[in-house]
């Protein structure tokens, strides 16, 4: 039993990459727009055949970058999706990639595949092809999952930033409203957040108090994990 | 770009599995022999290919009941392992699964490509081919995570069982030895455990008393996670 394969490309795996950003109150959600073949002009997530002689997270690298510009993010594995059904002709397994970003480091410059690149807020998310909704529900549970037990928004939110910015983001993920008082009262116990001693400049509303992560802590409570009852 | 495949098998996709038992106090995991091929005589995660039109939690069932006799767990992903040089000759992909089970609840029987299969002692796994060593590795991880916060043992301990018992299984997972009063403490201030107000029978030492989890209990910390600090 021997198959044989072309030099270049493995067209039975691919990745698809979930690059989550958060801007303006929202979480959002990096897509693609398919610039040829049966999904074009649909938009989906960044995604591409893993080539032969090429790893996982190299693919992954290459394949966001080709496609949106984007370089100089930690890609991180979620897991595989091999369903028969969920690639036409035959069975697709695709890999998924996550990573938490901040929009504005990055300028988006479609490529490759991909005829144009740009933020959709999760809520205006369109149908997208294959299972690729599927592959961001599985995600947005991991990150529901993943704020109860770690820190999160190092990556996601500004240097310095409000505690509304902070709730926004809880909010966002969570897709739940919370107790202004008792959600800033539960993050003060934590000893995580540092205040800037400096207000937000050019807000036309009252100047809210800015505050930064005190890194030790937050990579302390990554690797030790505590629980956020919201 | 178009590639061949045989009708039965995709030899670039594999699954491997991770069956981790609890018995005699210690964390086990259940390993076949190779019976052919380059890894004759060596033992190594129950794993083998995806066929063409399987997905892959049916490959998954499939290999692991052919190889093992083992069916009627529950498996569940953990994730892709594809670096380059993990298997000899070219990459091949392999999604691993994991399950926590009761050793004695399954009848072993090797076959397919097993001529043998049993449980090990976590400490006495044996280097394995390929990268199971490595996915292994994760899979402890996985799991030392997993009992800081979610219930862990309702799969693997018999219906009842002793305060021992259960803080065996803790110190088998973590790698650490715990405080007796504190980790006991600790555990009833969760209301988890329900006495059956019966004691061990048969045993040499004094006989300790009988519980068994409160499955409701167990089920709302298993949705809403919580922090176990050991």
């Amino acid at each position: 039993m021997m198959v044989s394969f072309p030099d270049e490309i493995i067209d039975a795996l691919s990745i698809d990459c979930l690059i989550f950003g958060f801007e303006g109150g929202e979480l959002q959600l990096l897509l693609v727009k398919h610039a040829d073949g049966i999904s074009k002009g649909r938009w989906a997530l960044p995604g591409g055949w893993i080539k032969y002689n090429e790893g996982l997270n190299e693919a992954a690298y290459r394949v966001l970058q080709a496609l949106t510009g984007v370089k100089d993010v930690y890609l991180e594995q979620l897991q595989a999706f091999g369903n028969l059904e969920r690639f036409p002709v035959k069975r697709v397994l695709t890999v998924a990639f996550y990573s938490l970003v901040k929009p504005k480091d990055y300028e988006l410059i479609p490529g490759f595949t991909a005829s144009d690149v740009r933020w959709f807020k999760i809520r205006d998310i369109p149908d997208m092809p294959y299972d690729h909704n599927k592959i961001l529900d599985f995600g947005l549970n991991f990150l529901k999952h993943k704020v109860r037990h770690e820190p999160i928004g190092f990556n996601l939110l500004p240097e310095k930033f409000t505690l509304l910015q902070l709730q926004e983001l809880y909010e966002s993920i969570l897709s739940i409203k919370l107790d202004k008082p008792n959600f800033r009262r539960k993050f003060m116990k934590m000893d995580l957040l540092v205040p800037c001693n400096e207000k937000q400049q050019d807000v036309a509303h009252r100047a809210a108090n800015l505050y930064r992560f005190d890194k030790e802590v937050y990579d302390r409570l990554t690797e030790k994990g505590f629980t956020f009852e919201f």
